[in-house]
């Protein structure tokens, strides 16, 4: 499985007149070793790619552990070695990635006196494409999900707080062995009408119309993403015409995608194109576009490669799993977001089944 | 609070010849704002700093909870209006931050023509000397880490996995009104000798000599960050001088900076120094010198400016809050590491109370 993906990036690389690849995402990282445990926030590690040899430079407090778990034919040295073996290399052209910072630039240029070339996200594009054992890992994440859900509306009851329902959520999840894939998000009434709001000390009253709930659980670190909106019983007409339209506008992209891009000898499905079905529905129920894109690819990250929006120029291809995620969101009223997980394989196969 | 803060921002700008200070590392944006939801592993928001203005640019998602919070001068815009308005600004000379990337300096150029020059961490340097809120908030954060300890001792028992309690250590923070500063790590016998051990399903058994827990707790946004190890009653000798080796070393760290930095006129306390000092203490004892850092700065971030470490040029001035922590780790066998978390105001104060 390494070898094959080790393969892929090397294909990339020589395609692109590159000697060596520095992958500096521990996601990335993770990828293409099967070590997991770097942290996304600092910098813990790097890996080396060149034609021959596969390199990770970590600092002690990890050499021990990725040791103990290397794939065959990978090396693993401390930071201090870093430079002197890129200089040994011989590499010419060496590319760094996305997250690749100026700060790093600098430091990098001067100790190798090398230049570093910014690739297009080469193991990005290689993720978007899931195998079996990625697929069902993602299945197990949406199972968990859906799991979740349903027992999760049994706790919904006046007067929680928007935090105790996303601690009962994180706790579903983890008893089950579940890992959260993001912070969950929970809100009440008018708050729901705040894509990302923080989850508060609200409480649920009477009055509001709208219970939002986002989250995602992390299975053998592949992800979930999933959203509900549940309508109170003191919904009004517009609260219920906003989640029907919100309901009717994930269909068509569903059916878009359906109709124009799948089964083994269709063309790509255009991603811009799917967000526009979405957008153009909405439009013609009268509502603003969607100010968030309606999807994005999911696997070992909650947002990876792969963007349905207006802009996007991803085509959409056999084993992506993405999200579709229509909102309507009206600043002091509320807003309804419904969003599921999707595989494109010879059908586009819904991942998540909570009802809606 | 946060005009004090900007204050210094623009006296460090003017100092260093920059006009202008876009900020992309979200923490920063937190401490500049008080804005702390958006996510430090994807750019949600950039925050630009010009002597007579301050604007945060962020995405649909977010635009409406950021304008219900503001801090009073504080501007909020679509990304859409970002390039445009740092045309407008007239800046010739804008800094960016440590976490700014190669990929984003390409398209800033070419979208605004200007240059753009990496600053020396500024923002992250103000925020390594605390204010009375920031160090109320660590107080209780490193409060309420002594109380999940203590509770947590009940939980240990054998066959116990490693996994399970971490998952005690997490549910007894949350259900404390705390949030995890990061994940618990938790090491049974020979995997303590692992300083950033991946949490596995590995079963306390009767051979084991050590239990390694470090955990932190984030209260109102502020971090703590403590390590126990516990003896086993199987312990060896050798495990038990590697514990006393430990505990002392970090007794010499502490003594070393209350002699030499406390009181109101003392001089600045060399971090390299102090890092020194317990790395010679292992050396005397017949062990390696730690294979981390002796410490590290916290406060909104479980690691942030400030390292105590033998390459270090930081001094350790009144109002740093930091971990001393030094460890001993035999491969194969087990390691030991003690931290504490640490306020230098007119003397060095221990904030983490734990008993060891």
């Amino acid at each position: 499985m390494f070898e094959q993906r080790l393969r892929l990036v090397r294909k990339s690389l020589s395609e692109d007149k590159i000697d060596a690849l520095l992958v500096s995402s521990a996601v990335n990282i993770a990828y293409l070793t099967g070590y997991s445990n770097f942290s996304t926030r600092e910098r813990e590690a790097y890996l080396f790619v060149t034609e021959s040899s596969v390199s990770l430079f970590t600092d002690g407090r990890y050499i021990e552990g990725v040791r103990s778990i290397l794939p065959k034919g990978l090396k693993v040295f401390l930071y201090t070695e870093l430079f002197k073996k890129i200089r040994s290399s011989k590499a010419k052209r060496v590319g760094v990635e996305q997250n690749f910072t100026l700060s790093e630039l600098k430091k990098f240029k001067r100790k190798t006196g090398l230049n570093f070339t910014l690739t297009e996200p080469l193991v990005e594009k290689l993720r978007a494409v899931k195998d079996d054992k990625e697929i069902k890992n993602i299945r197990l994440a949406c199972k968990l999900t859906d799991k979740t859900y349903s027992d999760v509306l049994e706790n919904i009851r006046m007067n929680i707080t928007e935090k105790e329902l996303a601690w009962r959520i994180e706790r579903l999840i983890k008893e089950n062995g579940g890992e959260l894939a993001f912070e969950p998000i929970v809100a009440f009434g008018s708050s729901s009408a705040i894509p990302h709001h923080q989850t508060s000390n609200k409480k649920l009253i009477n009055s509001d119309q709208f219970v939002l709930l986002d989250f995602g659980v992390k299975v053998n670190g592949y992800c979930s993403d999933m959203t509900r909106t549940l309508l109170t019983k003191n919904a009004t007409n517009k609260a219920r015409k906003i989640y029907e339209t919100v309901r009717v506008a994930q269909q068509k992209a569903i059916e878009y995608i359906s109709t124009s891009g799948v089964g083994p000898d269709s063309p790509e499905v255009d991603a811009s194109k799917t967000a526009k079905v979405a957008n153009d529905y909405l439009a013609s129920k009268g509502f603003e576009k969607i100010p968030h894109g309606l999807g994005h690819g999911i696997g070992l990250e909650v947002h990876e490669e792969l963007r349905l929006s207006p802009k996007s120029k991803n085509k959409l291809v056999k084993n992506n799993v993405f999200t579709i995620e229509p909102g309507i969101y009206i600043p002091g009223f509320g807003g309804v977001r419904i969003e599921d997980d999707f595989l494109l394989s010879d059908n586009l196969e819904q991942l998540t089944k909570s009802p809606k």
